[in-house]
C-alpha cells in the first residue's frame, strides 16, 4: 500500500504548497482521493499515470478539495481517454462537472459515471475481490464523507516444502490456497494449515478529512493500519478549530489512539503555522505514530 | 501599460507551464485577462495584489481560459475581500461560478457583479475617465470574445514657461488643460496651443485568443499599440489551426501586419512544439516586431 501525497494544505493553494489531494496505490488499484485545484500539475510532476486512474473520491464540495475536478477530466479527455472514470462524491458534483463540461462544449469522449453520495450513514461504495471502500461519515460545515479502503484478506500461501512431501498434485494447489484440506489418493485426509501459510495480513486506510473532532469515529476506523486525519490547527486554537469544524493535532491523535491505529499521517494543515513539525510535536504527547504528510511525501506501508 | 503574462500555453496546465491569464496595468487599474487554473498561484508568484483586481474578462469559457476563476473568487474570499468584484464573461459563467460557490456553501462576502456576453457584435463593456473597453468578437469553437483596451487622449499638459511669460492666473490652468484659450485682462486672447503640450499618444493593447484566423479582426483593432493575437500553430499545421479554430504564428503576424499596431504578442502556443522561438521566426517573415509572451514574461509599453 502506497500513499502519495499531492497536496496537504488547508484553504488556498499557494506558491509552494498544494491544497488536498492524495493518491492511494492499493492491490494495484490508483485511487485519487480529493481533488484541489493544482491536482493535474501535482500528478504529472510525481510521474503518475492518468490513465491508471479509474475511481476518485471527493470528499465534499469546498473548493480546496475539488476545484481540480473540472480540469482533470477535461485533461483526461485532451490525452484521449476512453476507458470509463468513476466519481464519487456528495450530491451535486454530477451538475457542477457537468455545467463546466457543458459550458466549454467538451463533453468527454469516455464513460464518465457519478456515484453522488447522501447517506449519513457509513455505505459500501466500491468493491471488488481485493478491495473495498466505504464511506466514513464526518462532521463538517457542508456534507463530508471520509474514506475507509481495506484490502481483503487474500489467498493463503502455498507451504511448498509440505506439498513436495506429501506429493500432493498440482491439481489441489487451487483449493489449498482457498484453505481447503486434501484427502490423499490413500484416504488420509491433510489439514489445510499442514498445507499453507496464512496470507498477509490485509492492509487498510482512513482518510478523515475534514472534520470536527469526533470522539465516536474510532469505532468505524479501529485498528486500521494507517489514519490520514486532518489537524488544521493546534491545540491553542482549539476554540477555532470547533468553530470552524476541523480538527487539532491533539484531536486527531485521541482518534487514533482510541481507534488504536498503526500509523497515524496528520495534514490540512492551516497555512497560520511557521513550520508543521510543531503537530506532530504536538500529537506526540498522545500517540506515538504520527507521520506528517508533506506535498509530494511518498509513504508506503 | 504594463502586461503581465501569467499562462500563455494552451491546453492542460503542466510542471512548467500555464494555461492563460494576464495582467494589464493601464491607467492605474489592474485588468486580469482570463483566469486557467493555477491563476492565483502565479498571481503570488508574481507578486501582484489581488486587492487591486476589481474587473476580470473571460474571452471564453473552455477550461484553459476559465478553470482557474471559481478557485480565485473563493480565494478573494478567504482574504476578507470586501470591495466589488466584476466578471465579464460569455453567459453561463454566472450560473457555473454561483453554482460552484453555492455547493460549497462558501458564497462571497463581497458584491460580486457578473456582466455577461451573449452579442456578436462589438460592444462597449467598461468605461471611465480614462480608459475604455470594448469586445472583440471572435471565431472559435465556442462564443469567445477578445477585448480592446484603450487610454482615452489624457489632459493638455501646461508650458510652464509659456503661462509664466504671459503671466497667465492659475485660475485659468484647469481650463488650459482641457484644450480652452486664454483671454487676458488686456483682451489679448492666446491659443492653447501656445500654452500647453499635446499629451502623451493614448496606448491600446488587444487581446484576441482564441480564434481561428480573420483578416477582417485587423478593422477593429488597426493601430493598437500592441496585439495579443493566439498562435496555436505553426503554418505546417495551418489546416489542423483551421479544424479547430485556431491560428499559426503567420496568420496571427498578417493581422498585425494589416491591421499597423505597433507590437504583435504572441502566445497560446501548442505544447507540441520543442521551441517557442519557431514561432517567432514564423511571424517575423512577415511583421518585424513581434515578441513572445513567456510565462512570467513582463512587458512594459
Amino acid at each position: 500500500m502506497k500513499l502519495t501525497i499531492l497536496g496537504c494544505y488547508a484553504a488556498t493553494p499557494r506558491t509552494l504548497t498544494n491544497p488536498t489531494s492524495q493518491v492511494l496505490e492499493i492491490k494495484n488499484h490508483l485511487f485519487l482521493i480529493d481533488c484541489g485545484e493544482g491536482t493535474q500539475v501535482q500528478l504529472r510532476k510525481h510521474k503518475i499515470k492518468f490513465s491508471r486512474i479509474n475511481h476518485i473520491f471527493i470528499s465534499h464540495l469546498h473548493g480546496d478539495h475539488f476545484f481540480g475536478l473540472p480540469g482533470l477530466i477535461s485533461t483526461f479527455r485532451l490525452l484521449g481517454r476512453d476507458k470509463e472514470l468513476h466519481v464519487h462524491g456528495p450530491k451535486g458534483i454530477k451538475e457542477a462537472i457537468t455545467l463546466f463540461l457543458k459550458l466549454g462544449d467538451s463533453w468527454t469522449n469516455f464513460p464518465l459515471r457519478f456515484h453522488e453520495l447522501i447517506s449519513k450513514e457509513s455505505e459500501l461504495i466500491f468493491e471488488d475481490e481485493k478491495v473495498s471502500v466505504t464511506t466514513v461519515p464526518l462532521n463538517h460545515r457542508i456534507y463530508t464523507n471520509g474514506f475507509l479502503f481495506k484490502e481483503k484478506v487474500g489467498e493463503r500461501k502455498l507451504n511448498i516444502e509440505a506439498v513436495t512431501k506429501f506429493k500432493v498434485d498440482k491439481a489441489y494447489f487451487h483449493n489449498i490456497k482457498k484453505g481447503k484440506n486434501v484427502t490423499l489418493d490413500s484416504g488420509q485426509v491433510i489439514q489445510n494449515k499442514e498445507l499453507s501459510f496464512d496470507p498477509p495480513a490485509p492492509l487498510s486506510y482512513a482518510f478523515c478529512s475534514d472534520t470536527v473532532y469526533m470522539p465516536e469515529l474510532s469505532e468505524q476506523i479501529k485498528h486500521v493500519s494507517v489514519l490520514y486525519h486532518e489537524s488544521t490547527f493546534l491545540n491553542k486554537e482549539k476554540l477555532l478549530a470547533t468553530k470552524t469544524k476541523h480538527s487539532t493535532a491533539t484531536q486527531a491523535a485521541l482518534v487514533a489512539k482510541e481507534a488504536q491505529v498503526n500509523t497515524l499521517v496528520l495534514g490540512h494543515y492551516s497555512t497560520r503555522y511557521k513550520s508543521i513539525a510543531l503537530f506532530k510535536e504536538e500529537a506526540q504527547t498522545v500517540f506515538e505514530n504520527v507521520v506528517l504528510a508533506e506535498d509530494g511525501a511518498v509513504f508506503e506501508f
